[in-house]
């Protein structure tokens, strides 16, 4: 690794997409930027994209493809008048894909900082004050110091850990070590029924496993409007996920290759013996030693980092993005846009982000995407609301994929009519969520929507559909009148 | 079939998506409807949803995802890691699929008609006049009149025959009876590599058929964007289609049960020889018996009924929508819209269609949508403009859905940055083209999109990269300064 040179305008610290994003950013806004990056993949080499590519939604994307396949041979097949016999599973191979992903989107992010001329350090970085960093390389040479004028935190999050169960990555699993078994556990246990234990349990699951969730809290998916919550409860067990909500794990103890899990719900204390032990219990923010005590910058007890609403730090001149800071969900976009924000900020320029249409997505299959407010929420603010659902039985386009389970629901303001929300669980609604951001980002009215023209058949047409439904004028659903 | 009453407020013929839309917007308005439809399914009996759901895009759709499953289990199942023996097909049953979801989602429209109480007629139905409809029923039991305020026309289209390849339904097909086949055809050819043309070819060379796309024309997709019509062309021609641009059918012969077909190219005559021929070349409006001469109603020379912006025909109280007039695109939303906005304006209200932003969407794999002008068409009238592509190989959605040929492209004006049309080659095009339409019913600019928050990782991302490109500040490919 040359050392490049030692002063830029911009220090990144941090290679996820709120970090190589603001790198890029940076660039092309003239700022001379260098990326200090300490990712390592499983050949030892580095890996620009974080967790959202090395082991987050992107990993896990990638493998859920390959189990949904899987499911469609064993279960959903012959309805088609296709038949297969013999099928089998070579896990590893299915690994060495999404493997072979994100090497190749890691690629063509380190082929674009070569494009634009960042410097790209594999190490680690230590913030010593508001304008210098030192630097660890990650191949143990001598480490040295780098000055910038301007110091980007965005080192991301890993998973938190339960002292009631040690990772060992051979039966207790990180999020990362349950992309990369090597064969299908005949029983698998997940701590936690969040985003990220929801993603790994619908993958095993579908490739074989008996798989089982335990969830400390009473009720499932809490952030989510509770309606969708309820649909995604009833479809996920309907497609063979054990939820267990409730269920406080106490204690974990490994034996014979298995893990013997006890936890305690209303009921009393229950055990389990698992193949695998999955811990997806959260994720805390990486400032562990990033920060040099003397730099001065103020975290929280949870080890966030303070920013105000331009992702300044307490310390002039270095700012904190993504994972690492309250400012908005743990998403990728959300560091995507910061990153941008930030750069531009430093430009110069000012782009605020509005993080009230900040799209939330949990990357389970049905999909389940949201923006804005739920109606639980509304409610407890005592806004005067009017609600439109479409269940995608009423579409064509979910019929042709055998895809009828899901809904759309838009919340709209009872007076105004702007809409305040719009909730979707249904195959692709990562994807249909764009155009409710969008319609969100236009103060939009659910009239807007239900007036905009929409393909036939398509599933958006269940936004539109939706929309209808609000004003009780739904074209392909019988409504009360 | 009991004669319910005789006067209405509205006489809808036709039950495809315009007429069935129009007849339940106009109850929902208050209006007492009837509705006359003559679609018989292939146990003779009524199916409301006309070729839309009987025999075009939707049945055209169910039938693509099986042929898409069974190209994936032959093609692409290894490099998941999943394997499989003895792969066979049936295509009876695949077709009773297709035909299972036409008739749960033909009944959806029953329903919802026997919700709103709308008068249903299985029958052929003539106009006599501006108030007159004789019905003459399916089951040939005595024709009677019906009395109406309004009259809506909504028969739709059937496709065109070709004089030298008349349709047996037996060796030469119309597009029907081309999604009804009991087994894969060795070899066929298709006439016309248009949207029809296209989405059959691409299930039947999915399900094993060496499949030649014979077109007329030397131009392929002349109404697409012509850099989407490359890419597409490169694609099709990339999955085994055999596609002949500038190759006129002059004959065609039977014999064998084959059907020798000779066509004309710039090279001179040539000849094929297949074991069915699908002839999809274009469609016409079904107004062939359905006006009386005295009716009075003006038509063009190909049958289309002349109509002004407001869906009116010649004939005071006589509505004519759908694939009957010449208003816009033959495509079911284009039909569903003026369904709505012709209930609407018998109610009263005005609520007009902007043609302009009408998105076009063929069903192929993958798909293509559009919504707004082509670059051609722009350039064409001397207009200034940018451009901003993405191609889906550089995004990580696509990757991991082993889905990277394809792009997004955003035409906006050089100067004033309002969209003036979006094109899109890509899985789910159809449903992304959802936040293209709407950005342009608000008169978006592309910064506007820049600037909109899109879920990573997702295909919606690349019409925001798009937009990003389109100023030079993609952030997912290294672009030429």
């Amino acid at each position: 690794m040359p050392k490049k040179q030692t002063h830029y305008d911009v220090i990144v610290i941090g290679g996820g997409p709120a970090g190589y994003v603001n790198a890029i950013r940076c660039t092309q806004l003239g700022l001379k930027t260098a990326c200090i990056d300490s990712w390592r993949n499983k050949k030892g080499q580095s890996s620009l994209g974080g967790t959202y590519l090395n082991a987050g939604s992107v990993s896990s994307m990638a493998m859920l493809e390959s189990a949904k396949i899987y499911r469609l041979l064993n279960q959903d097949l012959n309805k088609h008048g296709i038949y297969a016999e013999n099928i089998s599973i070579d896990i590893p191979q299915m690994v060495q894909r999404k493997d072979k992903i994100i090497e190749a989107l890691s690629h063509k992010i380190a082929d674009t900082f070569s494009h634009h001329k960042i410097d790209r350090f594999h190490a680690k970085a230590r913030l010593l004050n508001a304008r210098q960093v030192e630097v660890m390389p990650i191949d143990h040479s001598a480490a040295f110091l780098l000055e910038g004028k301007n110091i980007v935190l965005a080192t991301g999050s890993s998973p938190i850990e339960l002292a009631c169960a040690p990772i060992d990555n051979e039966l207790i699993l990180d999020p990362t070590a349950a992309l990369n078994l090597d064969s299908v556990p005949k029983k698998l246990a997940v701590i936690g029924a969040g985003i990220i234990g929801l993603e790994l349990a619908g993958i095993w699951s579908r490739l074989g496993a008996q798989t089982i969730l335990l969830e400390a809290q009473e009720a499932f998916l809490t952030l989510t409007d509770q309606q969708i919550s309820r649909e995604a409860y009833r479809i996920y067990t309907g497609q063979g996920l054990d939820m267990r909500l409730g269920a406080r794990v106490i204690s974990t103890k490994k034996g014979g290759r298995r893990v013997a899990v006890e936890y305690q719900d209303n009921d009393g204390t229950h055990s389990l013996r698992v193949d695998k032990l999955i811990v997806a219990s959260g994720r805390k923010p990486n400032t562990d030693s990033l920060i040099a005590p003397e730099a001065n910058i103020e975290l929280d007890e949870n080890g966030f980092v303070f920013v105000n609403e331009n992702c300044r730090t307490t310390l002039p001149g270095v700012y904190a993005i993504g994972d690492l800071t309250l400012l908005g969900p743990m998403i990728a976009h959300k560091g995507v846009e910061e990153g941008i924000f930030v750069a531009e900020q430093i430009a110069g320029l000012h782009t605020p982000i509005n993080y009230k249409i900040l799209p939330s997505v949990i990357y389970t299959d049905p999909e389940i995407a949201w923006v804005g407010q739920t109606e639980q929420a509304l409610k407890a603010m005592g806004e005067n609301i009017k609600i439109g659902i479409f269940p995608l039985h009423a579409s064509a386009r979910a019929h042709t994929l055998d895809r009828i389970d899901g809904m759309v629901k838009i919340i709209a303001h009872a007076e105004k009519d702007t809409i305040l929300g719009v909730h979707i669980i249904g195959p692709h609604a990562s994807e249909l969520i764009s155009e409710a951001v969008l319609a969100m980002e236009f103060s939009a009215s659910s009239e807007d929507l239900a007036r905009t023209i929409h393909a036939h058949p398509s599933l958006s047409d269940a936004l539109h559909e939706a929309a209808l439904a609000l004003k009780k004028r739904t074209l392909h659903l019988p409504l009360a009148k």
